[in-house]
């Protein structure tokens, strides 16, 4: 019979951290033999997953999460967070902000990017030719999604975002030495090759596309595409809101203030 | 004269990144020959200040990111992104919404503590002793900030917390190397004396404390102490939040739903 | 020919506000003569889609702002807003936390709610009996969403949620009276009465059961179900952060301090 | 002695909102009762700070909640807002990103505002005269806040704000009513002579300025003035994610795509 302290202790258990006065263990381990012993990228696989990566696994880990650092002010989580940090507001609120806003349409694209490759890799377990196992992929896919397949396709980089590749050809090095299989690199690949095949022009894979790749090779949830590149993000997001905050500037606006919003009448019958 | 594109493409200004299609590089590196070439910190340290840390540099700051990382459940920034994630809000949101409470209390600590620590080191400059230096320092910071030391004491953990001595026999071994000067050691070591001293009673340096030496070491702004630590403790708000996401629940409450928070009739007059 | 200048404006174009130097207007009316002469959920109406509510269209507008105010620390919204204001963090910054919280569980069941009526609703137009209607809505809207139906059950308020009979009795004044058809009120009741029958017991009718009802009453779009309920709650959240910045408190926990967290070791290989 | 089950409950303990299964009061008054009887602005009034605003004072409160909700798509929190619901998110997401950058330099001001009003007020109180006391106040406001003096000026609306002269009409109205005394208009006024007189031209009460003597001469606590502010903002901010929603388009950022961020590529050393 469970009393009102252990109902409300399990109410917040977790197999993340263990605490007592003195004591913090992550998943078993004392954090003071995780501290200068394991890398961050390590301790970031550790934390959202339970387990050590190898070095090798650790390094295409790591190549993922620098890849997705940042897109400049015209993405619009950099753009809210370089106008949080001239609102008066701490660099926290300004790395919420931004990380707010990578939602379905931008974190949320890796993440429905690895469902598609492991649905895939599903059809392919079932014996489902590659080609085949892509064409049914995209079409149960975009059944729930729509037609803009997540993932490929860039309105600035054409023909080719010059991260993709560089990613890719690190997941064929790992590939070539064991550590991972490349299967979701064929996988990527292929969707890739047929998207541009039916639209009748090549189309680039993106960093959504990409990072999911490595995470899929690696083994994590397909939700966690999503988590990851936020971690990978925030990056930028705060050094963005720092720049900003040296600029100078309050209340920034999106366009310098000279510049007016154009009115249009519309129709303000209901 | 300046054109209407040029002032648009002007209030957006960044040393940060530079894009064209095809091309995107960070404070003069082209993307592809960072991805798979620099650790992640090493990334992290080139997006917010610019240059590349050494190896032994890299190491510490490494450390300061891994301390950070996570306090559990009982911490809000923690506890309100699980409950993020069982109203329905993606993994970006969730993050978000524990980064956002990593205000002044938290996360700002450790940029009130690097304030305290960099005009204790100006008094150093200037001739003062440290005993001296730290007294005026402690003096002036309160002024500003109250009785409560950011960065010194813990509810929970005491006498110690056990990331403090790990990161500091971590600067102190960089000092004896010479990667760094060690005097921000001496500094955090001397206010947490002093501390203890006045109280009667020894006093634990906790996270926010231990991390500014760090960071102060390596010669980061104050301000970016409160958003390195957002970086680091970003991964237990994943790590949690996703826990949280395959532990169920909807709408989760800080206490199971038996429980109703004491309603406390007060004074209902104006 | 756009110009540059044109170019952004029109990036920015909208129809709810037009501003020169000394000048603004919502749809089209001079802000000195809105203040004053027009009440606060006029005001919400006119931004939110233009035009302005009969007297009687505003008294049931305003009913369901007042009913979805607050529902007390248990909810996670509420909770989390507490919590941010003893992080050091403006009201500002408080309310958005728990407001980012009303995600597809809360917030969102409005919204889900109003879809399930509004295409009931499109069921009878086309001719089909109302129960008819219900169990055709419902199969199709469970076809997305899944079992648990938006906007009915409470695990709280069992038989009834004490806010949805009075809502509905003045959406049946309202009928009564001409000023909406009282349609979305049968439907809602309907949709109640028959998960109760499908499940054998009596299923209480919530706020975003009943809030839906006058919303689509009033013929407002259903994501703005999901909008104005955020209206609604802000100000309980904004009296919950305030009311805990006046008790105090630093770093809330969802819990008192003595109480830790149940650690559960779980399974930590991959 | 306090059980577990009291002490948790008593950790949540609150005033505002009384709880049982099927029962929701709200300082004292059942939920069904309020609901259709009170005016969403007495609500607010009721949930904020307790007690129930006359019809005079509610119609003077309302004037201001209705003067703040929105300045367009200049503003950041407006502008945030509607990018975010680009991004795949909900309207209680957008919402929120918008209603957070109303920081220390927007919804901050109408609180330091407040303060600025209070002490002037505190100073008549001691019998200093209205010029000395102004002169005093501001003095001692700038010794914490800086010279800009929050609640005046304006960088658009030059000379005058139009929102200000309405607001101070219907205070002055108000006031020789008998609903309120009138003293913080005077003080407000005062604030903006002298402002004026020192700079050699007149200088606009803005927004936050205005609301703000309303918010002191009904007897609000300073940081409900930003509080108070959030709830009026939030409308314009629903308001325009809800247009942009309608407009369309993906991961908006701030210029059109064809505009990119300068590069600058300042001093990379570090």
């Amino acid at each position: 019979m469970s009393t009102d302290a252990d109902a409300i202790r399990h109410w917040w258990r977790t197999s993340i951290i263990e605490m007592e006065p003195g004591k913090i263990a992550f998943r078993g381990t004392p954090i003071e033999e995780l501290i200068g012993n394991v890398s961050f990228p390590q301790m970031i696989w550790l934390m959202v997953r339970g387990g050590t990566p190898s070095e090798a696994e650790a390094r295409l880990f790591e190549a993922a999460l620098v890849a997705g650092v940042d897109h400049g002010p015209q993405a619009p989580s950099i753009a809210a967070a370089r106008m949080a940090s001239t609102c008066g507001l701490g660099l926290n609120n300004a790395i919420a902000t931004g990380v707010n806003m990578l939602g379905d349409v931008h974190g949320g694209a890796g993440e429905q990017c690895a469902e598609l490759y492991y649905d895939i890799s599903r059809r392919l377990d079932e014996g489902t030719v590659l080609i085949n196992a892509v064409q049914e992929g995209l079409d149960n896919w975009r059944s729930e999604y729509g037609k803009i397949v997540s993932g490929f396709g860039h309105r600035f980089h054409k023909p080719t975002d010059p991260r993709a590749p560089r990613l890719m050809a690190l997941v064929r090095a790992a590939a070539s030495e064991g550590t991972v299989s490349g299967r979701y690199a064929d996988i990527g690949e292929a969707v890739q090759a047929e998207l541009g095949r039916a639209r009748g022009t090549p189309i680039a894979m993106n960093i959504d596309g990409a990072t999911a790749v490595i995470f899929c090779e690696l083994g994590f949830p397909s939700p966690l595409s999503r988590g990851l590149f936020c971690l990978s993000r925030s990056v930028g997001i705060l050094a963005h809101s720092w720049e900003q905050m040296n600029q100078g500037g309050r209340n920034k606006g999106p366009m310098p203030p000279r510049f007016l919003p154009e009115y249009d009448p519309g129709d303000h019958s209901e």
